[in-house]
């Protein structure tokens, strides 16, 4: 029998984010990554997305362990979700990836069994994997060189090529050259900034940017920062001391990281730091303020002291402060109205958009970035992750510059999985994949008829239609009554009422047969939507309520 | 007694769109544009914002007339919906501007007096009023250099000052001049693009892109472009007669304002324009379609050629889509799904972030254009205007670069006016500026309790809980019938439902005097509110239905 590997990606395919691969053997499966996805606009009221994980429903004695790439929430945070569903298997990754890790389950009940690794090969079942440090926006970040019996598989998650990283460590290039030369046939690779040619900056290059602002800045140093950035916020750190300042952080997001974070040995703090509580008892000039919030999300504490209705910072004249960030797409009106508010307190911003120097870097590698991989890995065929379809076209460009064949590069939809056997690539089969929606504390229990619902009511609201019937006689009893919720204004609603109740009365029978009350709700809903829409086209959710008494 | 003016923004401050100002002499009002705004992500079902004119109510006597700036929607598209309720006054502005403000009342039953301007000086009332032609992303728009009792105005709305326009009306700087030395009290200046350094790029480097692009397109050239930009059409017109093209027009607006234009002289179609039905008789290289759509707008036409679901417009492998167009801050999402799908499509995509070419330039200056309508008109104070509160910030900035104090620049927020009285300039009274909503056909009936209810039900939907009191003895009748929408899933709600109507149960008395039943509504409402939250974490909006029979 052939020797197989089929590659699923579970999640993320097309979507960048709730990242979650499963490879499969005859005998085993092996997961990689476990993320969270975030909803759009059209997901109404959902807090996160998860991967699909029907398709191992009957196979879950398959499963041999799970691995994780690097420490960002679209790659581990739905494991608090997601293991509780499978039979009890060893999670591994890197020591700050585990640290991450740990910290998200460590509300939940579970208690998985979390392995280190650092460098060293090591086997999970019949997989054996070769880590691969790599630098990305998060330290500690890993490639995977996993030998499968059908053939080598480079997994590239997330990186750039970082040659100036905060904490010195390159990316580890000849292990990449090693495993390329020993012969990798599928390399699956970050392709988000494949769009950019060049390089991008090197993180160490905010350093400067933060010298140049906290001078002459006569307040508190107020900084915002993604809270998983700790090379960033390292730098801060650095440039605060250096000037005499005391660090305070807030936001439950960062001061949670850099607790971990602290102790895992992955950020230097300076010895005095300030407690949030106290800000306010150090003169502004001996202050630097670390505070989460950097994309302006609502109700995180950026933005409520940027409405200035924060109880331990606010935020004065002659205070500075500076988005060391740039808006994650669909976040532009958030982080923008979040700016605007500051600057009606009158003080001193720094945001991409106003300053040459640089204030954000990517965690991605651009084009030269992304091709040095393939020049190192020198695989057979490649598959780009990581990035939205428009960006996976522009790598299968890319490679193709490089002297790549078209059809050595696959391009996978969601749905779509990879056959790799006998050392050839193909597309595989199709799986079904469900978008696992996440709200207050349900997982999966809302679906697409209530998110159908959910649009309708937020577009045009819901008017409710109360109708009784005697249940001995079949009498309808008095008039219909209307209510409507997120509809028109009461006052101005008063007219329209009237007419949805007399034309509910209409379109009733005077009475009715036993039982037969179910089949009145489809003639109120359907009349009542076509009414409405001819009066003042809106489409409400009509939701008849019939009841015998 | 002296000579006062007050400037009023009733809508627009900080805002960009919705542009509407009051000019008040003490027996006259001048308006000067009424335009739409766009809602927010918050402001959910609405359609469009109206700017608010409560503060003319008892003053409507006084308006003499409505003066237009140029031919964008947040300028002109309000007519429709205020005029209507003000008396009946003349609507002054340049041919095209009065052109497409007609056909945005085409549809209404109101039949205002239109009369055209030029560059002629002429009156308003006792306002005497010189216009200046500007270079903007849409033709024919003016300056207005504005005489009134309390000093002179240069009313500066939205411009560029392109050297090279398309239609080779470059703007008037010898009247703008003129008027500076003759004296200005006060300028109002666009502001939006103050915090980039420089000048804007030429309209005119569009053409150069578009003739590279339609390079080697072996089928369709299908350009998407916003459809009241009439310079960026004419040079994709333009290139595709010159590369033996028939050009086709698709998508509502693109077509009326491609009408309009033409008969007016503010645009060129060559002999042969092609019937949007007939775009598949041609081979596909003989073809250029323009087509609307180009922020990815759902259900424009774009969008539904992106997703195979136009039945003009198929976008086949050979055809190349060129975007000639930026996303609009909030639209982002919806023009990369379309660009996502259009390159699931196999074709040729060109679009900002893969060009270095130019294909898109902004209708509005950079800082040196900002700062150079200062240089010409001199003006004794500034009120920068057509921006977020953070681009009149910055705009204050370069012009206290250029020399000027701080005082002299003005920036108001929404709900600020400004005085002008004996050539001084400082900010004047508050006046109260709500939110006008257009939904439907309804305008200004959806207020701000409907958007609250809209957002609840949005985030977590409704349950509906409906108790029956017989309406003699009083006591309740039978279990109260829970009913939800947009929720949860039926099938997992039956547990939650039970628990909901047991609890309702529990709360209710067992009977209740006469008329006392409205008292129940607030306590199931309460109790219920607490129990679902603490059982799922939602807080879907709870609708009590209490009845006697």
């Amino acid at each position: 029998m052939s020797k197989k590997l089929e590659i699923m990606p579970l999640g993320g395919m097309g979507e960048v984010t709730k990242n979650m691969f499963a490879y499969e053997t005859e005998n085993e499966i092996l997961i990689i990554d476990c993320g969270i996805g975030f909803p759009d606009y059209t997901m109404l009221g959902v807090d996160i997305l998860l991967p699909d994980i029907s398709y191992l429903e009957d196979k879950k004695d398959k499963i041999v362990g799970i691995l994780l790439t690097h420490a960002h929430d679209d790659h581990i945070a739905g494991l608090p979700y997601i293991l509780p569903k499978l039979p009890q298997i060893p999670v591994y990754g890197s020591k700050l990836t585990i640290g991450f890790a740990k910290d998200r389950c460590k509300e939940t009940t579970i208690t998985p069994e979390f392995i280190e690794i650092d460098k060293q090969e090591f086997s999970i079942g019949n997989f054996r994997i070769k880590p691969i440090p790599v630098t990305h926006s998060v330290p500690d970040g890993r490639h995977f060189v996993i030998h499968t019996p059908a053939g080598v598989v480079y997994h590239g998650s997330d990186f750039k090529f970082d040659e100036h990283p905060v904490d010195g460590v390159v990316s580890d290039y000849d292990s990449m050259k090693t495993a390329g030369d020993a012969g990798i046939d599928l390399l699956l690779s970050d392709s988000l900034r494949s769009e950019r040619g060049g390089r991008t900056i090197s993180e160490s290059m905010l350093k400067e940017t933060f010298q140049k602002e906290i001078k002459n800045t006569k307040g508190k140093f107020i900084v915002t920062v993604m809270s998983s950035n700790l090379h960033r916020i390292q730098q801060a750190i650095d440039v605060a001391e250096e000037n005499n300042r005391k660090v305070a952080f807030v936001g439950r997001s960062i001061e949670q990281n850099i607790k971990t974070a602290e102790s895992l040995g992955f950020i230097r703090l300076p010895h005095n730091i300030l407690h949030k509580r106290k800000i306010n008892k150090l003169p502004p000039h001996q202050v630097c303020v670390i505070i989460a919030g950097s994309q302006g999300q609502v109700g995180s504490s950026l933005e409520r002291a940027a409405k200035n209705d924060h109880d331990l910072v606010s935020i004065n004249p002659n205070d500075k402060v500076v988005f060391a960030t740039e808006p994650i797409p669909g976040n532009e009106v958030f982080l923008y109205d979040a700016i605007d508010n500051i600057s009606k307190l009158g003080v001193e911003i720094a945001y991409p958009d106003i300053r040459d120097e640089t204030l954000h870097v990517s965690g991605h590698g651009n084009a030269d970035e992304l091709m040095r991989l393939v020049d190192l890995t020198k695989p057979k065929y490649i598959m780009p992750i990581g990035g939205a379809y428009r960006h996976m076209v522009q790598y299968k460009k890319l490679a193709i510059k490089l002297g790549y064949e078209k059809d050595r590069i696959l391009i996978l939809d969601t749905g779509d999985t990879l056959l790799l056997e006998n050392g050839q690539a193909k597309m595989g089969k199709k799986i079904k994949l469900k978008d696992v929606i996440v709200d207050g504390s349900g997982v999966g229990d809302v679906g697409f008829v209530v998110l159908d619902d959910r649009r309708r009511m937020a577009e045009s609201g819901i008017v409710v239609v109360v109708v009784l019937i005697n249940k001995t006689t079949g009498k309808i009893i008095g008039q219909p009554e209307v209510i409507s919720r997120g509809f028109v204004y009461m006052k101005n609603a008063k007219k329209l009422v009237n007419i949805i109740s007399q034309k509910t009365t209409q379109i009733l029978p005077k009475s009715i047969g036993k039982n037969q009350w179910s089949k009145l709700k489809p003639v109120i809903e359907k009349s009542l939507q076509n009414l409405i829409y001819k009066e003042i086209q809106r489409s409400p959710l009509i939701l008849p309520v019939v009841r015998e008494v």
